[in-house]
């Protein structure tokens, strides 16, 4: 079905590229992977490579993410580098016939991500990107009781996504906007679990943290949106919770309704002074880090088993115009429909 | 079908008795229910007597209970004094035609509540005693889905009951021990949801609250139950909480299990500091504020269509045959079966 | 303070006009009220007129509500009466010294809106309006939270709400549309809990019911919206729900976030089938019914205590203000600033 | 502090032994503890054993778990085999020197238990047992908060347990009964989380499923406890249930209470015919997941770190002989007091 199969689907070669702190957590699970075979940890810092190689009991590790690429026990590269380095070693690892997971986003801009699009498309190999929240137990079961049409015809669509700290201000300048870069899971779900979007009008404030103007950024936002199908949307993202992790998301139909949240994170309530407590999730990183586990899992189960593997650079594409639409319909204050902003 | 039936089933004629603090709120709900018609309120303190009638609307105020039973225009009398004037005050309006409700317990020993069931019997007047738990909407649906058969054969009952404030000393002297005025709700309970009872065995402990070795009583008790259809049960019992009003009860069968608990008080939650807070009940009157409506107005609502009144006073000798029970387990420190206490 | 005042604080004569559904709600909530006494039921059905005499115990029935707000005994009026009779009744009630309670809305017209709050400012006499969810214990504890500062410098805000069932056409082809009729509620929430809004851009669309399309009307809209502190809100509402009364109204400030919604009807849960189930409420009269029931007791305690009483004319004009603008938003696709809708 | 210790804290050889079903969950969990070189897994089945092998990525299988034990790289035995193996392969290892952590209990005697207590304190070498419960993050918040004093005096303990499918016959004929079992994890948890217990008293039945009877062994039990610091406590347990795993462990002192239960599988609710409804765990194996994990892992941190390791032999004694006094109450149908069972 594609241009490529592994040699022994019960044990893969593969190289990880990216060992700093989020590569850490792909690593450990990495190596709970039944048939991922870790050939090579690559990082250009040599203490996060060797810690990889630790974690992973991958063979070796290295400096040089291309000469990993290029090993030849080599067949799946898992990216977990710099932003700005996606795209590069995605389209370095496909030309080499590798097959690829990816952290997204694969660029900031459309016309970047295009080309990785295309050259998918042309040489037909296997590639993944790290939205993780398809995987969480949650959203899949959303997924599921909207597929079966337990919903009946969708109607209302609503994402709020609070992180729990603000990223430090070198970040901001080069993240592109918090459209791209923290509204875009609730973009990418709400294509998930509803469909294509129509038409978006964004507002997006500065209240709470002077970086953000500092970096022609926003730490508060909210978008409404149309759907094809005619369903209404609202996507609200603020990037500070004192609260912890704060996320829920709800898709209401015509039959029935479904909300996936942040969860209670320990099985446990407190009860005292007339009120009943239970914990949230400190971080983003807690909350999904079973959708960390099972995203790679998956990658690996379905390039075992000859499946196909998604969501895949399409879909990055897509959620990707999205985030540019709600960006632009915020800079200049009206609604933007999405055939405005090219594929 | 009773030798009682109203005049006008429309608007029956009331005499309340006892307006204190339990009193005016029972007083407050009389006044909402349409055919109850408010004649007299007797309180031996003139002053309840004359803020119960302002409340109840009455025609008039009486420091006379027995007065305001004998008023002609009364034909049903509700009792809510102090306990030990209950099975007195039931007599004295069943002897004069009048039906009743009434706070519980009928008496604290066996051979006076069996008295009034003899009475009761003999004359056929609706009686109705206060065991409000069986109104609460909670143990409605628990009720309903057990008589329904959802739950299957019954295997486990579970209560506990928490108060918020153990009672003065001076009542604790007076009230036959915990397992009569306190446990007695769950009690109840377990013949309500679960049916008779076989065998008991009591444990109990005075653990915060010394007041309770003085009046030779508990603060703290477990009772481990087998019922007659084979189910085993544990009642929880303590005097005091800091955490507000806590009850639990859990029915567990083959095919499915309801529980019914203190509920939040407000549906509001509010999250701050990696938690999410909600609000419990202070207290039992607060939790049953709307049982002690409905226990009530389902009174005159049967009254008025001519449908038995209940639970009646063989209901409450068969749950205080249980608190004896109990109470003589704990005392001899052995099981006891029911059919050692006669009825 | 003001240009009425009670005779007897203690026992305060009233006239009652309408009592249709929800009039006979308001008339058996008013018929527990202790300083209310109430002297006349009035309804162009005499059926629905005696029947509210009697569930409020009133002296008399009428069919006439201007001959009841005429009689010497009554000091307040209170109105429940089909919306486009509001404005004419209140005035009638203010021009004879009667302080009034009424359902919402004044009028759909800002002008008519505007007379009223101008009359009431001139002569100086108590009015409140049925804004009910400010008396709900929900949205009291939100509201006392944001007052007390726990929920620090408010950022977001968050409403929704379906209701169970849509009006019939001809209610429809007359209401002014769904924004003044129901998504007011919450637009008169945003104003409660964070402060008054600046601009707003509305959505709607209609999904599952053509009969809105012939009333020129909606039945999904969503709308986005800037407080005038910074804060960015939304407000998403829906005229059908398959699941009961739904709604959810969050805050999130700096320092932490409050939530209220729907609620548990019942404190009870089913567990079976791997999962555990509880029940939602049927309709916005049961979730609410507290409300309803505190709103009118809050303004009979206040009329009683002489403290001021409200919501009052000018935050029914300030939310009408608001609702006029959403439907203009709608109507033109664009961002409506409120200084555009006069007041 | 123990005559153990690694040759390098970083890499421990482990010899893994049992892979059956269970046996494999915690093999895919060694396979992700950074400190454990896992060197062989051994399984009188060879297709066991080779499977145990990949999926801890070991260097080599074996169907001899005494040879397995022998291996000079071995360090550490990790035994997760029938239940009547575990005092002998204990012993073995202990013998030879290697750490132990093995799946729970060490013997279904006392005598036999004691006998590996006596050793393990002779020869001072680390063991665990599996009480994977003690390391499950609902147990260790209600822990922590009664270590911190929060609970204050601790007055009440309750645990119910309610296991979705019994075990089969073969199984039930040498389990040592239903209390040894499975209300063993209560009785530790009590232990754990309140302290040692003074009196007991047990009954039991056959409710729902006849082999329990032809195994002398009973599918619905209640304990009732008195513990040496005065508080009562229950534990239920039923051996079906049809709506999925069931535990609710509660713990109520003079300053609060805490609640630890089975808690919701999946963060999703769906809504639909006026109910709200979550998923529940189906089995013990998916609600103790991390446990399982965490068990092993603080176990090798431990041992890396140089700190104790437990719970050890010492518990798993004194949980036995709870186990025992409950099975004799029931027997003989009367409270026994701990001390009459040697320990």
């Amino acid at each position: 079905m594609s241009n490529w199969s592994p040699r022994d689907p019960g044990s893969i070669g593969v190289a990880f590229l990216g060992a700093g702190r989020m590569g850490q957590v792909h690593v450990r699970n990495m190596a709970t992977i039944p048939n991922a075979r870790p050939i090579v940890v690559a990082d250009p810092n040599p203490a996060n490579a060797a810690k990889g190689r630790d974690l992973a009991r991958a063979l070796r590790a290295s400096t040089d993410p291309v000469e990993a690429i290029g090993d030849p026990e080599v067949e799946v590269v898992v990216i977990s580098t710099p932003t700005d380095t996606h795209a590069g070693l995605i389209e370095t690892a496909l030309r080499a016939g590798k097959a690829v997971w990816s952290e997204k986003p694969i660029a900031q801009t459309i016309a970047e991500t295009r080309r990785i699009v295309d050259l998918w498309r042309e040489l037909d190999i296997p590639v993944q990107l790290g939205f993780m929240r398809r995987f969480d137990p949650g959203y899949l079961r959303a997924h599921s009781l909207i597929e079966r049409g337990e919903l009946g015809r969708i109607e209302q669509f609503r994402a709020l996504s609070r992180d729990t700290n603000p990223p430090p201000l070198e970040f901001l300048l080069s993240c592109g906007g918090s459209f791209l870069d923290m509204s875009v899971h609730d973009l990418d779900l709400a294509r998930f679990l509803v469909g294509e979007v129509e038409e978006v009008h964004a507002w997006a404030s500065v209240l709470f943290d002077d970086r953000f103007a500092q970096a022609d950024d926003w730490d508060t936002s909210v978008i409404m949106m149309k759907f094809r199908n005619g369903a209404l949307g609202v996507v609200e993202t603020a990037r500070h919770s004192t609260w912890g992790y704060d996320i829920r998301t709800e898709v209401a139909g015509a039959a029935g309704k479904v909300i996936v949240d942040g969860g209670q994170m320990t099985p446990a309530t407190h009860l005292r002074r007339v009120a009943a407590e239970s914990d949230l999730y400190p971080d983003f990183s807690d909350r999904f880090e079973v959708a960390y586990r099972r995203e790679l899992e998956a990658f690996f189960e379905n390039l075992g088993a000859g499946r196909p593997v998604g969501p895949g650079p399409d879909d990055a594409l897509e959620t990707l115009r999205l985030a540019v639409a709600c960006t632009l319909s915020w800079r200049e204050n009206r609604p933007v429909r999405l055939d405005e902003v090219a594929g």
